[in-house]
């Protein structure tokens, strides 16, 4: 096989065989063919596309570039992705409230990229243990019923090399590549269903519906040609989820959120995804397990979980937020009209929060606080957010941070926080 | 600038400015830029295209990047250029027509490519000396009026770094890239005036009219930006041109074709070339050109020019073609329906007329003869052709040769030699 007859290919918009994409898997992935051939097929791909059935063949090629997570428990094994945005701390909500509703919840999470934060760093501000073997994984999930840990580079490794070729190329944002990439991860652990949530709006990758349901849809078909119930949710991110931005500061919201004290949004999101596993799964509906959800949440019964878990594996919940604060106060009355959730993630990164090169370290203390959302009524002079900072200049953060706001007199309905179930 | 941030601009349909261009240009011939970031805006341009100014903005960065040629003499200095063909000879024809009319014709040559000659592969079979030094092209375009030259490595070496790595990647075909390759080489010479030969049909690289007609505006208008007068002439190339296709046998053709014996097509795209010239450099009128071109080589006056011209360069037109000769008679009766030039072509290459590697030498004796082109009636059993060779299986020579004609009952029209005066 000429890998040059196979960009041709799909440059003229013909299908590619399964026989021919686990060709250009493997001869890249070998070092075989150069990574310009590569990079000219990639952005052939962004021009043409994938169907289905070849995101399929591309997905499963680089599965079996690595190996497979055998997670050794008895239940329903259930797992929950996030497509990314800012303050997103749901995993680590929903993974024990899934287990203290009888599932069992083997995540694997990422690192922090580009303007949104990772999970593993977040866990990784209490100092606990993050890298776990298939092994220490199927014994945390029979110990606590959930496990959230990072993906490891035996998964995959096809994903990550091209990945890093389609970072250099401008060919991250097609939505087929971003759909096996992600799926290649996922569909390596043997969980019975899984539930995507997919972001959409100014703090999210997809910043509109039209865009964000491509995703869902072939996340949701791929993974079901592959054999796996799956369904997906598009959820609300013209703003950030929750209170919360930056590791520590998202760890404690998670913490008091599953004591029962949490934001509106959040509620009904991690509710929400609990309720498409139900149906996924078949052990109930949709608002059986929505309703099941804010139950455990509202009573507090998952925090001991999630606090004896963290303690296991060497976390201290006890670590000090080490910051300076800054309260933002509204220059005028009126309602926020629209906050443009990407900004306020790049100043996260920018105060430390987040790493702009792979080999940046993380000042964990430092976020951003969010008091309003879009629809609420502020007044002049009334906080409307507060910055946690330590190095940099504080009124260059005030600035960016107001300037991610728009507030105007007109009236805004509140966006709804579900916009739809693909299944 | 971000190399990066250049291939999403072009990924996403916005028009690159002279300096991005020339940043592009730059930092990849100095190694800056590596070859799969390259390869991602190549593939990017392939679906994009660029307009005439960035067209342009390229030509002139690849141009920039080598030396000019500056022909040293006295007159109307005029080139031409074809997009090649099969049995393309009309350079070694028009150039000394184009010296007895009192034109000053420096013309820079190419040598095989794919499944089309090289005129200056052409030459060599003489074993004249064809790399000749800008103070050389001077010197014998003075002492005959013409000159047909290699084109040196020292002529825009941006064009062959950029041209290697899209025939790596599929993106030759991107017509702006083909204009700017073009250009490239063609600009750089002090000429007053280029007429284009953009050749169209199946032995041409252009297989379709609209493509054909896309490139010659492409030529023209870029040429004309850059302030050149240029104009293109769209010619047939849905069967061979003139009698022969293989180095030595279309010397030979084109010394007979300037001694008054010419085939029709063949006289018909010099005599209109020469015409285009005459109208581009107000010399006079197309018809007026054409019918100069047409005396000249009816009377045999440019042959004398053009052997001298030979031997002066230490070539000799004694040499014997030394090969086997077939012919190849009509399986049945009917009429020429039509022919497919590029296996033709590519059946020279197989017998060792061209190249399948950089590196491999020519046999100049071998190629291909057509008595029979579109429209004419054959008898079954009359030769349509005659097969040069001397290695191979020259049974399956002929069944190639064969399998490229259809002839059939119906009566066909002889095709347009010259479809269309692009200026």
């Amino acid at each position: 096989m000429l890998f040059k007859e196979l960009i041709k290919k799909k440059r003229d918009g013909e299908e590619l065989s399964k026989e021919e994409i686990d060709f250009i898997v493997k001869s890249y992935t070998r070092g075989e063919t150069p990574d310009y051939q590569m990079a000219a097929l990639l952005m052939a791909v962004f021009f043409r596309g994938l169907n289905y059935n070849e995101t399929l063949y591309l997905t499963d090629s680089m599965l079996n570039s690595g190996v497979k997570i055998e997670v050794k428990t008895r239940g329903t094994l259930v797992d929950k992705h996030s497509t990314g945005g800012i303050g997103d701390k749901v995993s680590l909500v929903i993974a024990p409230v899934l287990a203290e509703l009888g599932f069992k919840a083997p995540l694997l999470a990422g690192r922090a990229l580009g303007f949104t934060g990772g999970t593993i760093d977040k866990l990784e501000s209490t100092g606990m243990k993050v890298e776990l073997s298939s092994d220490e994984i199927s014994e945390v999930v029979e110990k606590f019923g959930f496990s959230i840990s990072a993906q490891t580079p035996e998964i995959a490794p096809a994903d990550r090399k091209i990945y890093s070729l389609r970072d250099a190329t401008a060919t991250v944002e097609s939505i087929p590549l971003i759909v096996s990439s992600i799926l290649s991860k996922k569909l390596a652990v043997n969980t019975d269903a899984i539930v995507f949530d997919v972001k959409v709006g100014s703090g999210a990758f997809m910043k509109t519906m039209e865009r964000a349901e491509e995703l869902a849809k072939g996340l949701v078909e791929v993974s079901k040609l592959y054999g796996k119930r799956a369904g997906a949710l598009i959820t609300e991110m013209g703003q950030p989820l929750g209170l919360f931005a930056g590791n520590l500061l998202e760890v404690r919201e998670a913490l008091d959120a599953l004591g029962g004290s949490i934001e509106p949004d959040l509620l009904e999101v991690v509710s929400s995804l609990v309720g498409a596993l139900y149906e996924l799964t078949e052990r109930g509906s949709f608002e059986e397990g929505k309703r099941d959800a804010e139950m455990v949440i509202r009573e507090g019964r998952a925090r001991d979980r999630f606090v004896s878990w963290i303690e296991y594996l060497g976390g201290d919940l006890q670590r000090e937020v080490n910051a300076k604060r800054l309260l933002v106060e509204s220059p005028l009355s009126g309602y926020v009209q629209s906050i443009d959730g990407e900004s306020l993630g790049w100043l996260v990164v920018e105060m430390g929060g987040g790493r702009k090169r792979a080999e940046d370290s993380i000042d964990y203390s430092v976020g951003l606080a969010f008091f309003k959302k879009i629809g609420d009524k502020v007044e002049k002079g009334e906080p409307i957010g507060e910055i946690y900072y330590n190095r940099g200049n504080v009124e260059e953060f005030k600035r960016k941070f107001l300037s991610s706001y728009r507030i105007g007199n007109e009236k805004v309905d509140k966006p709804r926080i579900i916009k739809k179930f693909v299944q």
